[in-house]
């Protein structure tokens, strides 16, 4: 697109408050090497070892990716097509409603992942997930699921590449969402609960509590465990935490770049009080909206806060200690150093699935530690609140993760207005509510009118 | 945008299987002065009458632009906003791999309407009829829903203007659909069942049938005797079968001409056995779709087959009887010229709600009358299973309505490839499946893997 033409579909788009149309990235960007201090070593003492395990069930491309050769890694072009047809680059939304309501003089941008067909930015890297297991020969996808996002993600991704998928779903979660669960079997996957009778751990874990209603940490046990059993013609999948899951998570960032350049809407401008805001359960989402931020902010181009929106059902980098942990009760992963709240924590059973992981990931934990990440800890219902409010003023009904999100937005820009700030605000849309109106429904009921 | 620009874009956009961008139509078009013969005069020999009801409950804008004075009418600045904001232009998406399924030589686009907040086309109407309402100082909006697709559009349409909405949704769908509820209560609306005893004409039903599961016949007449009671700040709101709604709806059609265009893909070219085709209830995003190919089809400059998919359900126009009928059952609406499976028809409990009208709109039956509109009439579960292979293979998950005019679109290209022909076939992907997992689930358990 010639510059001139750029600039009036940006002039445009500005008066008609949605983003300018910009290309899909050619690259995903590794922004490990942006970080303050390089990852500290994963500790792995298990026998066998999780990196041996990790060999065994992952796919070689993906374990590449956790530490590529090159700081930009081109997206194959079967999956940038894939991209592309699933609709990216996904509209940024300049949410001129919502900031009318709450009188401020922030502008606020939405990146809208809720457009995508699963309803969920975790279909970006399940698409890439699916073609580098396809290309090795593996047929059959493995994977873990809490809500349901990632779970939708990986049985359309494997749909579309013709492979078989097996998710293990947390058993509390699976009973109260069926759509999701009828989701997946429509595209033909295989549905279990976790803890699940099909596994040495589940079955471990049943008969010391029968009634165990899962959580993460089963399901990731349970998936693993189910891979090996499986051999090499499985492979499994992990939907955050790990680094080439950000990797492909990258083109969130990146696409918000390219779209607030179109728009002529620098972000990080000195003095300021630009954010960039998303949930953080695994941190994906997070680390994919500001992993390509990162080199600005750490040479000081660009003035640019960056804050983390956790539940306090699981307040782990607001509440939580340094130390090492693990995401998987059977000890099939390594130990990372995070932001935890200990291995035996149970979280209170809220409707944001997505946030209720006990510790958090090494990438998201080590920005925390040295202060380039921002952490605020947000009640449900005030989540879902923000929610509304976005509903009712901007007609998006987005997850429930998200409205952590949200609400932190419309807190950082009441403090500006009390400082006669004027930031930019970017917050990630991570997902679609349709599929939680019963969680919206049972939290605010009453409060609905 | 310069030619040359669109022509570039148009270029990477066919390589990329998804439409160019192109802007938002600025006009709606009328196209009933393109009919083959003038739409016959209604009946109206209620007391008081149809027209007098209708001048009181609905906005006085609207009425006009039943019949406008000039063949293009310009959108309102603030509804073509709105437009832009909801997501408008939707895409154009070709779909590539359900073709590949299919083995066909047909190229098979999909209008995607599933992408806007509602899941659902209804919204470009109601932000229109909201808007008008809201001009003419109106504070309430007064409607009926069926599955509860347009009952969702009308709250939201209220809620981004400030207004209230009341909605009277057929008892079964409500028990149904609870979702859809909680999604409209959510922006504030205040849904009641149909029949309702909240309104005279509920009553003598109830006291009639105590379990009357009630219809859209039911809904219309609790809706607009409502309105009445309310006075002149309530308004009361069509989502579908009346010449206004059809009128805002050309943007789907119009959006289709601009996109074929950019990516350089003539529609309607003779002997190629060309398709447009659409589900069809009320006929609203069936003559969205093709009101804007009829004069061309008239006179000639086109040779476009015009294809309605209804419900086995309700098989108005291919086992229907044309006569005068109306829509509701309380008589305060005017009997229209029409297919029908007459006024007693109570058709059987289908998952597609949408589809269930007894009686065909006057423009949907006279284009049919005069054989410029084709229809079949497809069963549930053929349909189901044809959304199902879109599913599997673009990854698009449509409402049950829409799967309707999918199963005819395999079937066309099925028949085109037996002849040798290429054609090209726009199908309305009129709206998103989300909240019909449960549908699908039901009629497909068993089948899905």
């Amino acid at each position: 697109m010639s510059s001139n033409t750029r600039a009036r579909l940006a002039a445009e788009s500005a008066e008609h408050l949605t983003s300018a149309p910009v290309e899909l990235p050619a690259r995903w960007y590794d922004f490990l090497p942006d970080l303050p201090v390089p990852l500290p070593p994963v500790r792995d003492e298990s026998s066998p070892s999780a990196a041996d395990i990790a060999r065994q069930v992952r796919p070689k491309a993906l374990l590449e990716q956790d530490r590529p050769a090159e700081r930009w890694v081109p997206i194959p072009e079967p999956v940038a097509d894939l991209l592309r047809r699933i609709g990216r680059p996904t509209p940024l939304h300049r949410a001129r409603s919502l900031e009318s309501a709450l009188g401020t003089r922030a502008r606020i941008y939405l990146k809208r992942e809720d457009v995508l067909p699963t309803g969920s930015f975790k279909l970006n890297s399940a698409i890439a997930q699916a073609h580098y297991a396809a290309e090795e020969g593996r047929t059959t996808l493995v994977t873990e699921t809490g809500a349901g996002q990632w779970g939708m993600s990986v049985a359309l991704a494997a749909a579309l590449h013709g492979l078989d998928s097996e998710v293990f779903m947390v058993r509390c979660s699976l009973d109260q969402k069926p759509y999701r669960r009828h989701y997946m079997e429509l595209l033909g996957a295989t549905v279990r609960a976790s803890p699940s009778p099909d596994t040495s751990v589940g079955r471990e874990l049943l008969a010391r509590v029968p009634d165990h209603p899962g959580s993460l940490g089963t399901a990731i046990s349970d998936a693993i465990r189910h891979t090996l059993d499986l051999g090499p013609a499985a492979a499994y999948l992990s939907g955050s935490g790990v680094p080439h899951v950000y990797l492909h998570q990258t083109l969130l960032g990146l696409e918000v770049q390219a779209q607030l350049e179109a728009l002529d809407e620098p972000v990080g401008v000195p003095g300021r009080g630009d954010h960039l805001i998303a949930c953080s359960g695994g941190g994906s989402n997070l680390c994919g909206l500001i992993g390509p931020f990162l080199a600005s902010v750490g040479d000081g181009s660009r003035e640019l806060r960056l804050l983390a929106a956790e539940s306090t059902a699981a307040p782990r980098l607001t509440a939580g200690s340094y130390r090492y942990g693990r995401s998987d009760l059977a000890g099939l992963t390594p130990e990372v150093l995070g932001y935890s709240m200990g291995p035996d924590f149970v979280p209170p059973p809220v409707h944001t699935a997505g946030l209720r992981n006990h510790h958090s990931s090494a990438a998201v934990s080590l920005l925390r530690h040295h202060r380039w990440l921002d952490a605020v800890a947000v009640e449900e219902r005030s989540a879902l609140e923000a929610g509304l409010l976005v509903l009712r003023t901007e007609g998006l009904l987005l997850a429930p993760e998200t409205t952590h999100a949200l609400a932190a937005a419309v807190d950082v820009a009441a403090r500006a207005d009390q400082t006669g700030g004027e930031p930019v605000i970017v917050v990630l849309a991570s997902g679609s509510g349709l599929l939680d109106l019963q969680s919206y429904h049972q939290v605010l009921a009453g409060g609905a009118r």
